[in-house]
């Protein structure tokens, strides 16, 4: 299933070089779910103004630019951007969603977009070759693009990002569509739940970006039960979250931490992002070194309530190799180091006996390459 | 001005390959600041007891061995340090200090230990070249020994670790000896906040240690006031703290990003850490590139109370070099790289207009070699 199955999606893209403008014509209910970053760029402010009565004609959206950090001249140029929009779908201004991804601080190119969006526009269509333009012409730093759907809840989505790796080149955005028929109340409470237990997940460097942008559309009248709808909801923002981890710059593996037995489900949640961002556990599993010392460390100091008294195990599909006890190392480090060198994802499992708290995170190892990417990379 | 020239202090150490252990001799009041993380190390706990009365008789740390992680029976065997401490310098076991610094989750060899105590103990003195044996018997992957004095204040003072990098390697051990005359509550008062505004201030990697260990003895009589003394001790602090960073694993580049005009000190302090933590800014350091598009973005996401009107520069001893002027971009990047090239330390000085909240924090550069050195050392 591709995005332009979805009833009444249309859709097309450029790119030329580092920038982008892609057009989603597209009539319905939407949600949206921002960035929490204080320093909100213009196409958010101006984005969730124009979602607030859940209703949306089509999407605009540039890449190579962020148009964040732009003062009154960036919400007026974000707001071109959808009088430009509307000018084409015949709707009014305020019924265009719009996001930009790319460099912070400089001025949006008006004259490039005014230029290129008709000729997007003359393009649109709901084949995958035209989805594969749009998914393109929002990418940046991006090693491959990211999609996914559920044929089940009528859900496909497309989305650019490494995780929040690069504030001023790889913002996270994420457009999901869907036949099915909820008002926008419902996509709201849907997706923020969804958004919560997938990209909120994802620590890649635990930098957050001033652009990040999910928009869940629903254009259909099809009817799916709202559980289903919610649980592959959740599947398809996990999917894509897991892409953009495995996008991560200089990314050679993907791991999830899972905690269990924690005082609270905060306390979990806490743990796990700890040991997910943890700089030594990164740079450990890099080097394929089963170092639980540094795993067990970043509990420590993670500002839950815990003890000695944690299990420590290392998982992949088929195999489980325990490292500590209930505070007791076991010494299986040689089994640990094959099961790394042998996983491109693997979950770290942590128990503890405080409660019944459960909690994940998402995390990458850290390389010479994420090193050698964000400081060779020039303003 | 030497440790050894603080009235009744005689120091000494081995090391051996990656093991070390020294012994000081000092008789007086004592007060102590220890690592925040949960898992704290056997060491820790028997140190906290032991200098809870304020006063000490003498001072065992070893090295290449963290005695974390290690249960009951790691209790039991930094007890033993201690007993054989005070079978030497002649007192009980609980006027005895004691620290480890190493690897985690191993038991001790206290049959080295025990071999060794009396031969160290026998070359006990006060001279440079003892006071150096015992330096180097607490460092690890230390590439130099951090110390400093007060000749005003009468302190002298010896440190290991580079930041709060390596919890299984490179603990933070810091040693404070005075002449000057205070109660030991007197003395947890004025360190308390010397840490807090030096060692507590530094992100390397943001990992802190299960064995972090500051100790400060008065061993003297000397009359110096209290208000000088605790702003010397405060730069004897921030002096280390910095020599860590410089020590920081691969660190190219020292600095100090300073907070100006925040709501609070609070939130000073968190926009000073997050900017400091910052993955991006430091990997930007790096490759000398003035990204202030990545500490905006990290100011915004610190969790501070904050809006676009920042203004953000870079200092060094001669040259301030203005990025971004309440909120408006200036572009000087050309004159900022200038300043990073030629720079082994230097300032981002970040103005609000939030209030008169101010707050620092010192960070280092992210380099290649942090990754190799963390990713090919293996437990």
């Amino acid at each position: 299933m591709e995005i332009t199955d979805i009833a009444g999606v249309y859709c097309n893209g450029v790119k030329e070089g580092k920038f982008g403008l892609g057009l989603v014509k597209c009539s319905g209910t939407v949600a949206g779910v921002f960035t929490r970053n204080k320093i909100k760029a213009a196409p958010v402010i101006v984005c969730t103004e124009n979602i607030a009565d859940g209703y949306v004609k089509g999407i605009i959206v540039n890449s190579g630019n962020a148009n964040a950090f732009t003062g009154e001249q960036g919400i007026e140029d974000a707001r071109e951007m959808c009088r430009i929009a509307a000018g084409l779908f015949g709707c009014n201004e305020w019924e265009v969603a719009v996001a930009s991804t790319g460099v912070i601080g400089r001025r949006l190119d008006m004259e490039w977009i005014r230029v290129k969006a008709p000729e997007v526009y003359a393009g649109l269509g709901n084949t995958k070759a035209h989805a594969d333009n749009f998914a393109r012409s929002i990418i940046t730093t991006d090693r491959f693009v990211k999609k996914t759907c559920s044929e089940k809840a009528r859900i496909a989505a497309v989305a650019k990002g490494a995780g929040m790796i690069a504030p001023n080149m790889a913002t996270m955005l994420c457009f999901i569509f869907t036949s099915a028929k909820f008002d926008s109340g419902e996509l709201y409470e849907m997706l923020r739940k969804a958004v919560d237990r997938s990209f909120n997940r994802l620590t890649v460097d635990g930098d957050t970006s001033t652009n990040d942008t999910v928009l869940l559309v629903s254009t259909g009248r099809e009817r799916v039960d709202a559980g289903i709808f919610e649980e592959e909801l959740e599947k398809v923002c996990y999917s894509l979250a897991k892409q953009m981890a495995r996008d991560g710059e200089g990314t050679t593996r993907v791991f999830e931490v899972a905690v269990d037995g924690a005082a609270s489900d905060e306390d979990a949640d806490r743990i796990a992002r700890t040991v997910a961002s943890s700089l030594l556990v990164k740079t450990a599993i890099f080097g394929c070194d089963p170092n639980w010392g540094r795993i067990v460390a970043a509990v420590g100091y993670s500002g839950a309530d815990v003890d000695e008294k944690i299990t420590l195990s290392f998982e992949n599909q088929t195999d489980r190799v325990l490292l500590v006890d209930c505070g007791r190392p076991v010494g299986n480090e040689r089994e640990a180091r094959e099961l790394l060198k042998n996983s491109e994802e693997f979950v770290i499992k942590i128990e503890l006996e405080k409660g019944k708290g459960k909690g994940f995170a998402i995390g990458c190892d850290l390389s010479y390459d994420y090193v050698k990417l964000n400081s060779e990379y020039t303003t």
